[in-house]
């Protein structure tokens, strides 16, 4: 059963792959706003027949948005396993609505990757903008563009007083939801990192591990987004957040400076290690993938490696991930076999490349 | 404070470097004669004055050998720390013999470093025959040479009912204690060693790690040995040894081929991580680097590793113990800075070399 998926694996990712105009901290951006449709239920509420409703009208109204040009579509329940997965790995749809069933539940991915559509997850539409590095303001003003037009077509449900309307409590108000994705291995090697999450959820910023929830934060990848959409406007939102992560670009930059001048030989040694490893090990599970692929990117950012670059370990942050796996092996791997074809990979993309530690 | 050590350190250990002409899983074989000199005391009872005597008459003694032709010989209290812990990492000298800092202790090595005396260790005379891969018979063929002349010059205590006598009852009779460091990598990975020490015990061999005596062989090193030293005439144990490594070879490439056909990626994963790291660390513990020289000398056994020899690789067993890093940075470094040291050595060993896994 072939989906556009097949085709999307094939291709970089641009959020990860265009190199960041920004500091090499900040991994990408993403805001995402929740809208529902006047005149239905929220999608918890809703059954088969009015959620392929809502699926037609709101693929329709996407057609007036020239962000979404050859844009792709589908229900989510027509792609295989791994190959929901894989948007899940790429950050296109949520692990809930990888999950479900149902019908009308759908997924619009622009033909550049950086904008999406969740059709009735939690909400009727939830329009996703996504780049490399600190780019909000940007983002927020491609938003607001598609937004927009497609109101003029859906008539998303608002009310003067309390704003959008959203089936969580949570999302009332703005409907917005604002995160940048951070790569904090100084702050995590020089364990300052629990110091720093304190001091941003005092200040009502939420910050998670892109991997591996509620445990510790798999390959230093952190999200930090907004907590609260009500009593703020988007732009105050937007704004805040970006001097909070320039905040903590400014943190991790420090600490990776002390990691260079007191650790030297340790930070040369983890990094050289991660490498030698990726480059020559035959079984490689993801929690390792991730860890070693950390220390790659910080060799990187420290300019310890010439001839790699951070869209490349970024790239093989996503690719090493089991949905993709399954997708490039087109079939189902056991775990062992997946830890097998990861390394398999790894191993290739990094040889060859002339590479050598200072 | 230079010593013959200084020049000992520059160059390569010959039963290391010199390949051997049989299996490469019997890395070397040693036999050592314990004797006494009539008319003085064992050496636990010497005072420094008598200690200093024998000294004297034995590296005396020793100039009527041909095999101790440019030989070169010192009293251990002459010698720097480091140095001593060279002798020990060579085989050279036991434990009890580097600490000590009595008068008239003494070491004698042959040019070739292939044979050697501790002159007043707990026997006046124990003398060494050391070469690479299982050449018991060769050895002992040498050593009855050298002993004979030897035995001219210093008129060994000898009865015609015990044979020789020693100040250790275990080493009464032949004197000879009989040994071959055998490298068992298949064996310990496929959880077999423990079966094979039990059966070795019960026909009276000794197994031994070469490092980390009574825990854990470290770079799954064993030497195999004669316990008794009664009963048997010389030609008989070196025989009975010589089958029984034999046998333990065979058990040992068993294990191998099972290793590359039942767990053939466990395997390359363990030497492609172990090359993977002693390539790229920059802190290397003797215990790390041994298990990782372990590894990467089965790789070299197994023909994974085109362009490096198993001499190499067991130059690094030796070259990266404590003494000869410290003699080799000529000055005593504390646990970190051998760590350093150590990893920089393997690296710098390891570059260079176009190695790659297949």
């Amino acid at each position: 059963m072939s989906s556009f998926v097949d085709e999307l694996i094939k291709k970089n990712i641009p959020w990860l792959s265009s190199e960041s105009q920004s500091s090499p901290i900040a991994i990408s951006s993403r805001i995402r706003f929740a809208r529902n449709v006047t005149g239905y239920n929220f999608p918890p509420k809703l059954n088969d027949e009015n959620r392929n409703a809502i699926y037609e009208i709101v693929t329709h109204a996407v057609e007036s948005c020239p962000i979404f040009k050859n844009a792709h579509h589908c229900q989510i329940n027509e792609l295989e396993e791994f190959a929901r997965e894989v948007l899940l790995e790429r950050h296109l749809i949520s692990a809930e609505h990888m999950v479900s069933s149902e019908a009308g539940r759908g997924i619009v991915v622009s033909e550049d990757e950086n904008f999406s559509i969740m059709v009735n997850e939690d909400d009727h539409v939830r329009l996703q903008g996504l780049r490399s590095g600190l780019q909000l303001r940007e983002i927020h003003a491609d938003l607001l563009q598609i937004d927009e037009a497609m109101d003029k077509k859906l008539h998303y449900a608002y009310r003067d007083d309390i704003g959008y309307l959203s089936s969580s409590p949570m999302n009332v108000g703005t409907g917005m939801r604002v995160s940048v994705m951070l790569h904090l291995p100084g702050l995590v090697y020089s364990k300052q990192i629990d110091q720093v999450i304190n001091a941003l959820s005092k200040m009502g910023i939420i910050v998670r591990g892109i991997f591996g929830e509620g445990s510790t934060a798999l390959g230093n990848l952190f999200q930090i987004s907004n907590n609260s959409t009500l009593g703020e406007s988007e732009a105050q939102i937007v704004d805040r957040l970006t001097k909070v992560v320039n905040q903590v670009i400014i943190h991790e930059e420090n600490a990776r400076q002390t990691l260079l001048t007191v650790n030297e030989t340790f930070t040369y040694d983890l990094i050289g290690r991660a490498y030698g490893v990726l480059k020559h090990a035959y079984l490689l599970d993801t929690r390792e993938a991730l860890s070693k692929l950390s220390a790659l990117r910080l060799g990187v950012d420290l300019g310890i490696f010439a001839f790699l670059t951070t869209a490349k370990v970024n790239e093989l942050f996503v690719a090493t991930q089991p949905g993709h796996l399954q997708m490039y092996a087109q079939k189902a791997l056991s775990p062992e076999d997946c830890e097998i074809f990861r390394a398999n990979l790894v191993r290739n993309k990094l040889s060859g490349m002339g590479l050598e530690l200072d």
